[in-house]
């Protein structure tokens, strides 16, 4: 596997473990990365130059074999912390109850499903659920297209939506190895450059010009592979002004933001004051469990309904609902958007005061529980991707876990569970302090 | 919605409630009902034209809210029994230690992986998971692209592979309202008609003559939605053979075949002495936990390897894995592949009694425990799905659950639970016989 200039692999993720790595690790470790080696399909990657072997874990912490403890600054899927009990409690109930399809008339299914919908704009009225993110953003594509007749898709420039055939064709983020649809444009996310609407203006131009019809604009609400993209606001409510403009749809994928990460809303899309067609949510949905949806217009749903149908056998099952509520019970019982919205601030005011004093970063960007923080050569102040990697690494060495981000790998990624407390914030920002102190000394 | 002469929809399912059954049901019903349209997104439908509520289950029965219980001989995702208290207590276990991805090191997908591949031909050494059999086939189909450099697609006519909107591009049972691709092409199933053979080296004819190189050949080893089409057998080494020599990939679609379905082996494709590229896994694997799976030869990987990564959040997760190996641990402890081969056996004969003495029905086909009960009018001897979804409602009405298939609808499909004992199939024989002998007199 090479590696280019900024430390990126072209298709490796930013932190990956490679072969490389292999020698320094025990036997022990060793055994186990050639089993996985021999047993494994293509592209699985482990994060971290020395892998994490985790064999539990607790609400922000996960554990080695051996008891090591490591802080979780990463971890979204988890987001009401890992383990939680009431979650476990509530699909352990619902297993042993029975778990089956929607083809049959269930409760649950219409109980969470107004309590989910009751949060969106009202012209968000209709939910269909899927398993994954990726799936989610493929069948909202797929109603998009039957609604509009078009095909032509606009996203970000590192965009990352999901590993479908189709959902890869845009997600430009999964490296140049990765073909983009030709009816795919890119445009740069909010923060620098020509403005976005502006940008998104042009893309439909140029696929009018190739004799492509606009399907739909699609963005991850905190534009979280573009490198953490949460400033300014409102941007969005131009760019989906333009898109319905020439008949397209704004697709918010929500499967990042969603679920109170920002510290304001459940949904990240609001900070724009933006009214999408679709909404797509996944991650932290189940807390681990695998749940995902699509949360539409119904006058948009209208022709794909008449057209085509649509069944996801473990989409909304029995089970996927009860973790879904209970997820929602502990982020309301927890309070846990305020607590996004506080420690959040906490950890960047920490961040902002690190930002000061270290050469090394340039910018903290990001909002409630999810922070990027840019990673430059103080000489050139240009994008250092291996710096990063190596501040992720010694975090790592350190017990604190992230990863990185952004086109040139050179955003440290914090995007911790929303259970995460003032103590753990402190824990982060002195390693943080300490690995960054350490790069500058050496 | 408007149905066709034989009384499938050009969209719905063979057997699915629709607005104008609403009326008779009792108001409870119509407000559940109701709250559901108002509620579920585009494509939802509900089984039988009078729906099932259900509140629980348990082995192969399910129970309505008022204990109303119906023998389930359909479901095929709760291969081992609905709610097995060993499949809910391993998940639950699982849930209260850790549910994590697989980029950190974890012993259990190891030792999963290990003994599903212990299974295969010793050709088949790598897997990779994945959360849907949609999914499933999307990735195989991705990988088998990258291989192969090419795109066509070879199907079966009334095939049904899954619902991303690659997949759906070769999932011709979805019907007219969904597009297939310019690079599909389809072939009989087998059974009737010329040879598939000569059919899919006319196809791979054709496809070469639009300029489209071969991709791959992709089959459902028992053909469910073709109306299951399990005989003669082997058929499809020779379909294998003609697909190698143009270059193009074998692809095995396990998702309704496998586990022990056919009641001879795990997989359904060993029954064709075929040796696949690919073969994709799903509904039964985790007994209704969200787990699926694409089986492969490394050399097939390679290329996929080499320049694009993959990864899916939930795929694979450890509470996944903890399911898979839960189920995967019933069949073996409760011999289910044996009972699906002796009860199977029971079920045959039983079905061929009842084909003997009815003039409606002109064929049973199938193995293991999977059925299809080939419905006809008497006089013409066509295909008649009215009578078929009236024998489906019918039975529902007497607590019996099936369903219906084939491309005409007219195939009864019988696949319950391999837990299914013989008192499950006499119960099941005596309301098949009394609804067939009810339409005889009618």
């Amino acid at each position: 596997m090479t590696t280019s200039r900024s430390g990126v692999s072209p298709v490796g993720m930013v932190n990956g473990y490679t072969l490389a790595d292999r020698e320094r690790q025990t036997a022990g470790t060793k055994a186990k990365l050639d089993r996985r080696a021999a047993l494994l399909g293509p592209g699985y990657q482990l994060f971290y130059a020395d892998p994490v072997e985790i064999s539990h874990a607790r609400d922000v912490h996960l554990y080695g074999p051996h008891g090591e403890e490591y802080l979780d600054a990463y971890n979204n899927v988890a987001s009401v912390g890992h383990a939680h009990p009431a979650v476990a409690a509530a699909v352990s109930r619902q297993l042993s109850v029975v778990n089956t399809n929607t083809r049959y008339l269930q409760d649950g299914i219409l109980e969470f499903s107004e309590r989910l919908l009751a949060t969106f704009p009202p012209e968000l009225d209709r939910v269909t659920y899927t398993c994954t993110g990726s799936e989610a953003n493929d069948l909202a594509v797929r109603i998009a297209r039957q609604h509009t007749g078009g095909t032509g898709l606009i996203v970000t420039a590192n965009a990352y939506h999901g590993v479908t055939a189709t959902v890869a064709e845009f997600s430009p983020s999964l490296g140049p190895g990765n073909a983009l649809g030709t009816h795919v444009r890119l445009v740069g996310a909010p923060g620098a450059g020509e403005p976005m609407r502006n940008q998104v203006r042009a893309a439909i131009a140029d696929l009018a010009r190739h004799g492509i019809k606009l399907c739909a604009f699609i963005a991850d609400s905190v534009f979280s592979s573009d490198g953490v993209r949460t400033h300014p606001v409102p941007v969005l409510d131009g760019v989906a002004d333009e898109v319905h403009a020439a008949g397209g749809l704004y697709i918010a994928d929500e499967v990042q933001a969603g679920f109170g990460r920002t510290g304001e809303d459940w949904w990240g899309f609001r900070r724009h004051r933006v009214i999408p067609d679709l909404v797509t949510l996944g991650k932290p949905i189940g807390n681990g469990y695998p749940v995902s949806a699509v949360v539409l217009q119904e006058r948009v749903g209208r022709e794909f309904d008449r057209t085509v149908r649509y069944f996801n056998t473990f989409g909304g099952s029995t089970a996927a609902i009860a973790a879904a509520q209970a997820v929602w019970n502990v982020i309301e019982e927890q309070d846990l958007i305020r607590n996004a919205r506080v420690v959040g601030a906490h950890l960047r005011s920490g961040l902002v005061d690190l930002a000061a004093e270290s050469p090394f970063v340039s910018e903290i960007r990001g909002t409630g529980l999810f922070y990027g923080v840019e990673i430059v050569n103080p000489e050139t102040a240009q994008p250092d991707g291996a710096h990063a990697r190596d501040l992720v690494n010694a975090l790592r060495h350190r017990h604190v876990l992230i990863s990185a981000s952004g086109p040139d790998g050179n955003v440290l990624k914090i995007r911790p569970p929303l259970t995460f407390r003032p103590e753990h914030v402190d824990r982060l920002l002195e390693a943080l302090d300490l690995v960054l102190r350490a790069e500058w000394a050496r």
